[in-house]
């Protein structure tokens, strides 16, 4: 085996630096925006927005800033105070989950600590230190992505009111304080998150010395740290955001015809806090974790190779080099947008956050080029579970990683034509709308089922070529080229609900007309750039589920021959797999219907009982909204956290390791499918609302604009679409993910204890 | 081997028998029915039912029955014009494909007309041979079941007005006229099925001598013809229906607020015409595809085992012992529904469908038992390819048709749980409509995902214990055991369009407020029933295929090792696979909203243009809606038809057969999911309408009847459930029955010139 061209030390050095750029340029950002001031003494006169109704004629500008102020302290205290609870009862939950992965993983030889040499010579590290390191790297990843999803949140809630603020001034300055703070969240999170592996993998090589098997293996705990989080993030936040959003428009658009974010409305501080934690706190720990897992998938699988036989640290780097320098080609890709060729009118947005993917994958696939030709030795072996000595060139990894980075972005442009109201898909949405809500919502759902068809072959492309080249190492590979660009995926994602936030505070700040257009239409870009961000999440979610599956299946013995589709176990797996994402949709789907009708009766209730509301003499009760949002948000998103986290450990346990992979391949490759239509079914709606509502051509303006028929069965399908396109469509991504990592951690146990099911075993069954 | 208790020729008496009897109950069953006398000279006078509106006070009772009969007329004509239409462009491809079959199976040996022998001294037939009663039995299969298909349309049109007409006496006569009439429809097709089924193996056993092989390669074009004419009809026939049904829905009971069937609406004839053409001969034709080629799956598997090699003709008749049986224990089941203990009030109805499912269910299972242990050798073995020596026992065979027998007693049982509004579900989603639209719409959604978890588990144990015990023969048995009771299954889920038709022939004779509501009450029980119907279709086509897949599998020499979800060309496939059912959704949900556009204009402008039409004092014109509904459904039937035909042929030749092995199984899993959700979710919505509708409870009338807001809200969501429950879901289930058998019937093709797909072959991948 030839060396590599990159040395150890600067590998080492190179990859820290990296996220260190990231992280300054984030902070760089975060100044920049700093200096946009918002008047008034936030946070200390406001009591839950209470006093924002009253003499609306005579305010002044300075006024407004003030309200502005004031809104943005409600909201921040709102998502603080959410996420607080949720951290609270999570973390009781990762506490009682430690200890099982602990005692499950140290079990394995008694809670032996002696150090036993392997046929290969290698001093191999007890189960203890497995279980005991996975333990660690699971409470890092944990933090690591509470972090990540905090930060993100306080970025936003910096920024909302700020970018309002902008928005007087006019198009260009509010969509540059919008767009960089959605940065900072973007690069703050991807600097962290591979400065914190990079950490924990050197402590870890201290620790393990030449058992290099077992360091990877102790890091894998990372990706399912960060990926528990994630999933009460989505799931919680999802259903947050959606049973305000849901609530707040039942009564306000539909009965009461007030318009959205309309300061009498009590669910509105709700609703605005919903954009924080669900679609910024929520997609950071989601992204955190798809990138923290492929890394893992991708280290565990090569640690087995010839790059981990012989202690390439350089070779074993290659992930995170990729991750690295996709983070400092993505600083180099912002600078265009933030300064070189900002958008000026309405129109450029979307283009501009389109032309950012754009250009940072171009850039990228020639880095990528170079780090595969530098950091892997010419060729490497042991790849291939069944054939040991299949060889895989360094340049065959290039293909592996270029065939995700180029399949995120067919993924987002393809996503964007289906979600986009320039293009006729969402027009003809809109249009059905002429004949009532149930047309709108069949067109709807079939564009949906048709938005997943080109995703779908370009997933089984990258997964043909990355399974061909370098098996589940190749698909690791696609899945972290997928992410190289998760700054920018992130940048533009989060910039979407701070325009929202942005709107809302508009509205409840009455600053106007014109200003409130103007939030709209970043909004209506927003839209688009969230559904592009949940294309790349579920995209890189199914090549990284799909990486972490071959790592289990490999880490817990099953051969191909094992996990034949012929073999009676692991079809009734994949058929039952396949039906885990209708369960979990079920769940969070009802979480959200339940949720919003509290809301609704509450809101309901507040019209009702409080004289001078609807006249705007009086004030609602915010605070009672959020309290209703956040208690059914947590008590809602425990039974699907079962429903995921308790799958692999049962079905593991009484069914054995083969079922296992067949569930895990069922639901994969079903829960895609449902992920993208649910993704884009929901953008498309909201959008064909926007559509008819900004009446920006002569056909939009035929479907009769605010207020008309087809507006109210616009409403509906939008209304509809909630749920599906922010809670239960992303919540799916990690649900593969998670469940694929969490049986991959605990392969060891079931490979010593369970392996062929306890069920099974116990009936004789082979 | 042991010899089996039965002896051949008592065998080759029984299997005719059987079918026999079962015709010659439904010829008994059609005298009852025709006793109900439709005066008036039914199709004379009528041109397209334009004279039913004038003189509505003076009428007697006579006239009632003369309008009646012409109303049935103008259905019947209607039905017979829309499926003598359809069959023109389907013989025509027909016709093309028994081409395509032919060449592309009589390639494989260059069109040699030699027979050579094998290695074990058997003659074998040339190619050519299989090619050629390949397309016989292909066209045999289509044309048996056009007829199937036509004979149900015929009945239920000739069953509608006597229905109706019943009904002024009470519920229980027109109760029995449907019934019975739906069970002239499955026996006629139980008994064909299995008669011409017989009567072509015995043909085939002359031409194929000792190569049992060939005999039964060449018997599997009967269940790919069968299955080609279902997925015209299922597809064509649910856009018909479901264009009239939205398209008369949308403007009479939206728009201009006048009831369902309200003769005064333009596509109430076509609408009527579409339960007929779409939930009889449509689901008639997908049944009888099923029987067929879960039948022929179990010989082709069995073939190959002991049974076959041994000549064991005995052995090889099992799997049409169980359906002859079958036919003989529904006709006792159906003679305690029509004599012993028939539905006397409305609340019987459902328990005496129901309880028609669990009787033949309990007596089929002794009957099953002793099948088993009489037909077959006490064990025979070559049924598992991996290991040929392993040994299967005729009572193993038992545990296999019992496990798909009481699973489909289970589906169907659930199905009833989540579709009747006799329990919760369905009632929170009437409930939901207090809060719009929108909120039924989630909470039915969520209803239809979690109603795939029990069927999905009962599937996989039923796979999982067939797979076990007798690998695919022993799947394609369970198929065969839910299949067994489908002269049952067929009466229960005919007699729902029959009591709809009736409902509409009673509305628009004019019969009075009392009558419709009895003819109501046969239609809701009817909903719950026809979801049961489309539970087991599905259930049964689940099994089918994964039975045909197996055999498949077996036939394209694809071992365990090819076959793994390790493997790239199987798992990319796996993925693109659980692609195609939402792929085929878009397509179908789509044809039906276009559709129902075009009959809104339609409805619309007939409305504006005729003058007097609305008071009831003009005549619309049916016919014109009639033919809209024809040519869309014509038109829209195309590219889903080429998308599931194409495919098998597409990727086995540019993929080969192993991605063709993932594409298959991925479709399966994922359709099955989607296909019970969409079917479960749109009889919700229907009955959640009808529960508000009816009033029957406090809670009920709480929600405020007819024309109420949730009203309106619930018939939204009906709307929207119509193609998902009557297109889109239960079309899926041909999908994959349909692919798989197609890929069995090739697959000798694909064998000898594109194993491993051209297009890979030119790449040179393996």
């Amino acid at each position: 085996m030839a060396d590599t061209v990159f040395s150890a030390a600067f590998v080492s050095a190179a990859i820290p630096i990296s996220a260190v750029i990231g992280i300054l340029f984030a902070i760089f950002l975060w100044r920049r925006v700093a200096q946009i001031k918002v008047r008034g003494n936030a946070g200390v006169r406001s009591e839950n927005g209470r006093e924002y109704l009253l003499e609306e004629e005579q305010r002044g500008e300075s006024e407004i800033e003030e309200k502005a102020a004031d809104l943005q302290a409600a909201i921040s205290e709102g998502a603080n105070s959410f996420l607080y609870t949720e951290y609270k009862y999570v973390s009781g939950f990762m506490g009682a989950f430690s200890v099982l992965i602990f005692v499950l993983l140290s079990s394995q030889d008694g809670f032996s600590t002696e150090w036993k040499e392997d046929d290969k010579g290698v001093l191999r590290a007890p189960a203890i230190y497995n279980g005991a390191f996975s333990t660690l790297t699971f409470i890092v990843g944990a933090v690591t992505s509470i972090l990540s999803g905090y930060l993100g949140m306080a970025i936003a809630t910096y920024a909302n009111a700020r970018t309002a603020l902008e928005a007087r001034k006019g198009i260009a300055p509010a969509f540059m304080a919008a767009f960089r703070s959605g940065a900072v969240m973007g690069f703050l999170l991807a600097g962290n998150a591979l400065l914190v592996l990079f950490v924990l993998l050197l402590v870890l090589k201290k620790v393990f010395g030449d058992d290099w098997e077992g360091l990877y293996e102790a890091i894998t705990g990372y990706g399912l740290g960060g990926s528990s989080i994630a999933l009460f993030g989505r799931v919680g936040g999802g259903i947050y955001t959606k049973a305000a959003d849901v609530g707040a428009d039942l009564v306000g658009k539909v009965e009461k015809d007030i318009p959205e974010d309309d300061p009498r409305n009590p669910a509105v501080i709700a609703d605005n806090v919903g954009d924080n934690v669900g679609d910024i706190a929520g997609m950071g720990a989601d992204l955190f974790g798809s990138f923290a897992e492929s890394t893992c998938a991708a280290l565990v699988v090569s640690s087995v190779s010839s790059l981990g036989a012989s202690h390439s640290w350089v070779g074993m780097c290659y992930p995170l080099l990729i991750t690295g320098s996709g983070i400092v080609v993505c600083v180099l890709t912002t600078l265009i947008a933030t300064d070189l060729k900002p958008a000026r009118v309405v129109s450029e947005i979307e283009s501009t956050l389109k032309m950012q993917l754009i250009v940072s994958t171009l850039v990228m696939t020639p880095v990528v080029y170079v780090i595969s030709v530098c950091a892997l030795p010419a060729e490497f072996t042991g790849i291939f579970s069944e054939e040991p000595d299949r060889v895989v060139k360094n340049w065959h990894m290039f293909f592996c990683v270029a065939a995700g980075l180029w399949g995120g972005l067919i993924i987002g442009l393809v996503t964007e034509y289906y979600t986009s109201n320039r293009f006729t898909p969402v027009q003809d949405v809109a249009d059905a709308c002429r004949t009532g809500a149930a047309t709108d919502i069949i067109f709807g759902l079939a564009l949906g089922y048709k938005s997943a068809i080109i995703p779908c072959i370009i997933i089984a492309v990258a997964i043909f070529t990355g399974f061909s080249l370098a098996h589940m190492y190749g698909i690791a590979c696609a899945a972290l080229g997928m992410l190289a660009t998760i700054a920018t995926c992130l940048a533009i994602d989060a910039y979407g609900p701070i325009s929202d936030n942005a709107g809302g505070i508009a509205e409840m700040a009455g600053m106007g007309e014109d200003i409130r257009e103007r939030t709209d239409a970043l909004d209506a870009a927003g839209n688009t750039t969230a559904a592009i961000g949940k294309g790349f999440a579920i995209g890189s979610a199914a090549l990284v589920s799909l990486a972490l599956f071959g790592a289990y299946v490999t880490r817990a013995g099953i051969s191909m021959l094992d996990s034949s589709i012929l073999d009676p176990e692991v079809f009734s797996g994949l058929l039952v797999g396949a039906m885990l994402p209708y369960w979990f949709s079920a769940m969070t789907m009802k979480s959200v219907g339940k949720a919003a009708l509290a809301m609704v009766e509450e809101v309901r209730n507040q019209f009702n009982t409080i004289p001078g509301l609807m006249e705007g003499t009086a004030r609602p009760d915010y605070r009672r909204c959020v309290e209703i949002s956040t208690a059914a948000s947590i008590s809602e998103m425990i039974p699907p956290g079962f429903l995921v986290m308790g799958t692999p450990l049962i079905v593991g346990t009484l069914f054995g390791v083969r079922t296992l992979a067949g569930v895990l391949a069922g639901a994969l490759v079903s829960g895609v499918q449902m992920a993208v239509s649910m993704s884009n079914t929901g953008g498309a709606w909201d959008n064909a609302k926007k559509y008819i509502e900004a009446g920006a051509s002569d056909h939009a303006r035929e479907l009769g604009g605010k207020g008309s028929d087809c507006h109210k069965a616009a409403v509906i399908g939008d209304t509809v679409g909630d749920p599906l396109k922010d809670t239960s469509g992303p919540s799916l991504n990690i649900l593969i993910k998670l469940m694929a990592v969490e049986s991959l951690v605990l392969a060891p146990f079931f490979l010593a204890h369970t392996k062929n099911g306890l069920i099974f075993q116990f009936f004789g069954h082979k």
